[in-house]
């Protein structure tokens, strides 16, 4: 593989620490739908944790020598977008969202990950790693699902939309990125490389959608 | 002074513990109405920073054998309307609103952790420990008056609206609480006691309405 410039690192963590910055402003706007003071605190602790990858991110980037906020700007309409245009309208869908959406964009950030040299390898692997969200959503989805069949047709077409609308979206951030996008093809070698890192994401995704009990 | 019951104890605890949690709710919101990512991602910061505070006294709360959810619930209608009857309408008023509201709320919460044993004493005083939102706000609201002078006699008024607000919020929330009350009464004494409190109180908030540059 040929080395990785350092603005294209400094694209993905800028890409990153504003992925972190709309995740702690979904969560703590989900947290007040939450049925219970314990849920609300909950998702409120997950906001917080969502901060915290997002300050180490952005020292990163200061030490690389890139302002944070440039380094966010570029993607700020892309991933405003993508939540305007999935905002959801209940806690449940609120939850799916979490699991599904951070899901994908999770297994997203890893793949493109390996491509990095260290120590920015090993900063994005430890950003993205789980914080208690995902345990938490699968068993609140799965008690209503229980306590309700029919939410679960429901929950089924609003996760097939997340990712979409996740697709859609990500591919165009790449297209209007030429050095993410360059970071992509010489990191899988070629476009059957491309092939197999989209099957990958594809079928972690059916895996979330089962374990919430929803049709994928 | 007698010793404090535990119950008193999880009261202000809970009252604390939920305190922060609507703090995190209302910088978080404020966060969306930033003008620069960099404001932005300051605000969410201290979000984070109220939940960390809100996870300890949970904590403290889990300990003394007290559900935080059952601790925190009583206080969340008198905290709700407040905030509901004080939403700030521009980032001015959303940092005037934090630190003029939370310095009231700091104050009036540092003079009961003094009535407090140990080790609830410094674990209050601790979490009341500013989060560096202080500084900031007084920063913005500075800059923003001396770009534009209208802005402080507008501004002058939210914080005395504010102040008022407060008061009768809390007098609210004691009045129907009586250990509270039991505390604070037997805390500070007296009748003159309470008074030299609530003096103490109003001083401090007069101070910092200069500190931001506004007539108190």
């Amino acid at each position: 593989m040929p080395p990785v410039p350092h603005t294209a690192v400094a694209d993905l963590l800028g890409a990153l620490a504003y992925a972190e910055l709309t995740a702690f402003d979904r969560l703590a706007e989900d947290a007040r739908m939450a049925p219970t003071l314990t849920g609300r605190a909950s998702l409120a602790r997950m906001a917080a944790a969502e901060i915290a990858h997002h300050v180490q991110l952005s020292a990163r980037l200061t030490e690389l020598g890139v302002d944070p906020a440039a380094a966010m700007a570029p993607f700020v309409s892309a991933l405003d977008t993508f939540h305007e245009s999935t905002r959801p309208s209940t806690w449940l869908e609120g939850l799916v969202k979490a699991y599904v959406g951070d899901g994908l964009a999770t297994d997203f950030y890893r793949e493109i990950a390996g491509f990095l040299p260290e120590p920015d390898r090993s900063l994005v692997l430890d950003v993205l790693a789980d914080t208690g969200h995902a345990d938490f959503a699968v068993r609140e989805v799965r008690a209503a699902i229980a306590a309700d069949r029919k939410v679960a047709g429901r929950l089924a077409l609003w996760g097939r939309r997340l990712v979409g609308e996740a697709m859609t979206r990500s591919q165009a951030v790449i297209a209007e990125h030429d050095r993410l996008a360059d970071l992509i093809v010489s990191g899988t070698g070629d476009l059957s490389g491309i092939g197999r890192l989209i099957e990958r994401i594809t079928d972690a995704h059916t895996e979330r959608m089962k374990a919430l009990g929803l049709n994928p």
